[in-house]
């Protein structure tokens, strides 16, 4: 184990996370959840044009051919609209790896147990899985929110603990959970984010650990975008092709008992979601309300993230796509979000890699937008 | 100019670059040289295949389904190939950006002025161009070889001045340079690669400036893969459609004045090539001789390529493709070599941008493989 690091801040929050976190859970409260979640979604507003134009602008006075750092300068004036700055700052990153347990594994749908969930919990915790070692090298915080693990996971200070239920029901028989249940671990995620916002964070990577979750976010993917379970269907952590077609059988069965309506995301996310999905829902959209960019990583994050669209249109244009995953699907989503993801490296891991990953990406937009000087200030002739 | 930090090494080398190697000319001497170009090549051997298999087996058992990690584990066995470490590190990064001067800017191939040159390596070295950015923010040095700019460059501490010949002359109507030129500047990357090894370097990064060298790029590229002009040229640093046309049309009087023999790397180089484009085929060449990555940038460093695997086909497999540049040539280079960059994000600034990118991905790869825990070690079940 000597390669293995304690997972510790790399940067100091202005405040920590609320004590009273530890061994919280969360009982759903329909009524009122309903308003918060209204009132959530009221707070999202559309990107400053203002600022946009000004960063835009200032693009144009760099030591370089106009738009010829391509896709840095389009992200150096997203975050200028996401955040409201002219000078945009990312040094703050935290990502939050949402986790559950998924009921459907029962049905045989994943190359590994349920059991292993809590475990890869406390391997990221403990330091030794890919998203703890990828966020040491990028200097950014991990949180893990346990909003529906079904077995014990031992405690620790960057545990977030408000388990809604114990993994979701088998939606091939039935609604993975209720809409007050969906609701509340959406709730979560904002209160996560909340959180995360009071201690000062800058940028959000959101990340997932889940066994079975391929199969909720290709049932979320085929129920919000009409696509076929034999296209939205992967391989996951490795399944050969006769499980690839076991898999999208289930889902064909979970989406005949459930029937979802497209129209109601929320109720898309309640038949054939998951617990860490709805967090990561409640991510996005608190991370809009706050003005804090929140990068996707791969397909759970991204079927997330079509529900929180249909949730809340104006979220749209301040989603990024930190990666493309390899599992097939993933493409679906990202076309129907309108997003060209950032990094693509053939990742099919999930924990938030694909989000660390881009957030390089991210922090050099910042730094030419920010650091570059002006073909004035360098006293280089322009163009002829 | 408050955002302007001066140009700093981020970590320190265990020995300085040679002090002799200011104002220090360099003449040709064909003989000789053509003897050292021999040796240099002689040096280069196969990937450590015994290391790769090593790598190859640690990342099956690392805390994550097999092959999840995509081309980070690719990368990792490619690292650990090239530098015979089965944990290799890629801390100490240069990022060295070669400068030369074209003759064949007297056509009007190009939307900035050729005196530009000179100022942008200033601006380079005194931190302010998007270079000394991304570096800065990568903790890479950066390194300019001014191996043939025209005009005079101020002095600076992390400048090697080893001028061939001021400029090359217009390839439109004759021969480039010579090549006991091409060849003089083609050791002077060899001359910085082994200056940079001494002082401990882990990874070198190529970059390059100089007005007009998309030209060079393209006219190298047609002529040793065939491909038309009409293909080869692009707007580099923001030509009209017209002027790309213009630009087609005086490589293929280039081509014809030259006629360069495809079979004749170095010839073509003469011919149609560039003094910094020369450097950088040095600097591929002694970085695989060395055993330390090289990690190329766009157009113009992957013509360098293309020579320098025509020189010597066993640097081939080492190659690394930084980016993959919005300048529509570079497709052909990088299908001619066989590599898939590792960033796409339309960039077309050149400098090395593209390729200090890639580093972050090269630092990934390399830092997942060392620090993951295993299954065993995480005490997590495997595959069902």
């Amino acid at each position: 184990m000597d390669a293995i690091a304690m997972l510790a801040d790399p940067w100091p929050f202005r405040v920590a996370w609320p004590a009273a976190m530890q061994g919280r859970g969360r009982e759903g409260d329909g009524v009122e959840d309903e308003a918060r979640l209204a009132a959530l979604i009221g707070r999202i507003e559309p990107l400053d044009e203002g600022v946009m134009a000004s960063v835009r602008a200032r693009q144009r006075r760099l030591l370089k051919p106009p738009g010829s750092l391509g896709r840095l300068e389009e992200l150096s004036i997203l975050l200028g609209g996401i955040t409201r700055r002219v000078r945009p700052a990312l040094a703050r990153a935290a990502v939050v790896v949402a986790a559950g347990d998924h009921g459907v594994t029962a049905e045989g749908v994943s190359a590994y147990p349920a059991a292993v969930t809590p475990r890869m919990v406390e391997a990221v915790l403990a330091g030794g899985a890919a998203i703890s070692v990828l966020a040491r090298q990028a200097g950014a915080r991990v949180r893990v929110v346990d909003v529906g693990v079904a077995a014990p996971v031992a405690p620790h200070a960057a545990l977030w603990s408000a388990r809604v239920r114990p993994g979701t029901a088998n939606m091939a028989l039935g609604p993975a959970m209720t809409r007050a249940e969906a609701l509340a671990a959406l709730l979560v995620g904002a209160e996560v984010v909340a959180a995360e916002v009071a201690a000062g964070v800058d940028v959000l990577l959101a990340g997932e650990l889940g066994i079975g979750n391929t199969t909720a976010a290709a049932a979320l993917t085929s129920a919000l975008t009409g696509a076929a379970p034999a296209v939205t269907a992967g391989p996951g952590t490795g399944l050969d092709p006769a499980g690839v077609r076991h898999k999208a059988a289930v889902i064909e069965r979970a989406l005949a008992a459930n029937r979802p309506d497209p129209a109601d995301p929320l109720g898309v996310l309640a038949a054939v979601g998951g617990l860490e999905i709805a967090c990561l829902v409640g991510l996005i959209l608190a991370g809009a309300a706050a003005r804090v960019p929140v990068v996707l990583d791969g397909y759970i994050t991204g079927a997330a993230a079509l529900v929180a669209a249909g949730l809340a249109p104006p979220v749209r244009p301040a989603l990024i796509a930190g990666h493309r995953s390899a599992e097939g699907g993933h493409r679906l989503v990202l076309e129907a979000l309108g997003l060209r993801p950032l990094v693509d490296l053939d990742l099919r891991l999930g924990e938030g890699t694909g989000a660390v990953l881009a957030l390089a990406v991210l922090r050099a937009a910042v730094a030419t937008l920010t650091e570059m000087a002006s073909f004035e200030e360098a006293g280089v002739a322009g163009p002829l």
